[in-house]
């Protein structure tokens, strides 16, 4: 499957695309940053914001997308362009009908680290470990999108596994109602 | 002019249209709320209000839409989701060139009633009174629309007499430059 990770923000929007499955190689298919300057107007910002994911979408497919859930208790200064900026992502997938996944910081963290607490840096490295890149990607909101990819890929997996182990329980029990009456 | 109101929120998204200039009555064009379900996921939620706001515009053309400024000390619980439907109405107006303002609670408050602290009744009272309507809008997510619509046009009004000003006394001065230069 293919995942669009969104860390979203108003100056900074990183996205990242990884194509992958639970139990194989995880690969980079692209990444980028989404800049806007603080001399435009929100607005305007949001827009530059909403055509820059747009045009990613269309450019590589995903079957998901993956966004960085935001929470008030964050940076104040910070938090409404962050949320606004999220909420611009959501709707640009919701839009075409892709899944939607909303991921915390600290399930990403633990995710590619193993540890929920772990800085920039640990993620940044262990993004560049787990897809095999020569260089850790920057700035760190570039790394922070691959690794929401990565994490939603793999967390997709397992439940993608409880879902069919669901399925294949459900199966085997004999079905009751009107099919299974004997007569 | 013709402004679009909008006080954002997930749950309840108020809008209101008005009609008017500065030192005129005002008229009420058409009032409605966007209403989602919390059972669905956020992103269909944000499509919703995007849609809805979208039919709105293209029925209405407004001149300026004026939104609801939202603050990260508001209401933790609401705050994000009303963050996203603030910056999904941006979107909607800026896509389209349309100007956008917005409008702090307080200053919405202070110029339909006098008083920034008035409450959501003197609001409705005051801008049923206003507008010369029959009842008082309901939800307060409707007279709050129709307030900031108000309060646009108004406070609006005293920004284009001051840019007029500034331009006729930049009239009355002699151009300096290139094609004031004696031969």
């Amino acid at each position: 499957m293919r995942v669009l990770g969104i860390d979203p923000g108003l100056t900074r929007c990183g996205m990242g695309v990884v194509d992958g499955d639970v139990g194989r190689p995880l690969g980079l298919v692209d990444v980028n940053v989404i800049r806007t300057s603080s001399h435009l107007s929100v607005p305007d910002r949001l827009v530059t914001i909403e055509r820059g994911i747009e045009a990613w979408i269309e450019e590589h497919r995903p079957d998901a997308v993956a966004v960085e859930r935001v929470f008030a208790r964050s940076d104040v200064s910070t938090v409404m362009g962050t949320a606004q900026a999220s909420g611009i992502a959501m709707v640009c997938a919701a839009r075409r009908g892709i899944p939607i996944a909303l991921h915390t910081p600290s399930e990403v963290k633990a995710a590619v680290s193993g540890n929920g607490r772990a800085d920039k840096a640990q993620v940044g490295a262990m993004v560049t470990r787990i897809l095999r890149l020569d260089a850790m990607p920057k700035p760190a909101d570039a790394a922070d999108a691959l690794a929401l990819a990565i994490t939603h890929i793999w967390r997709g997996g397992a439940k993608a596994r409880i879902d069919a182990a669901v399925a294949v329980s459900r199966q085997a029990r004999p079905a009751v109602g009107p099919a299974g009456v004997r007569r």
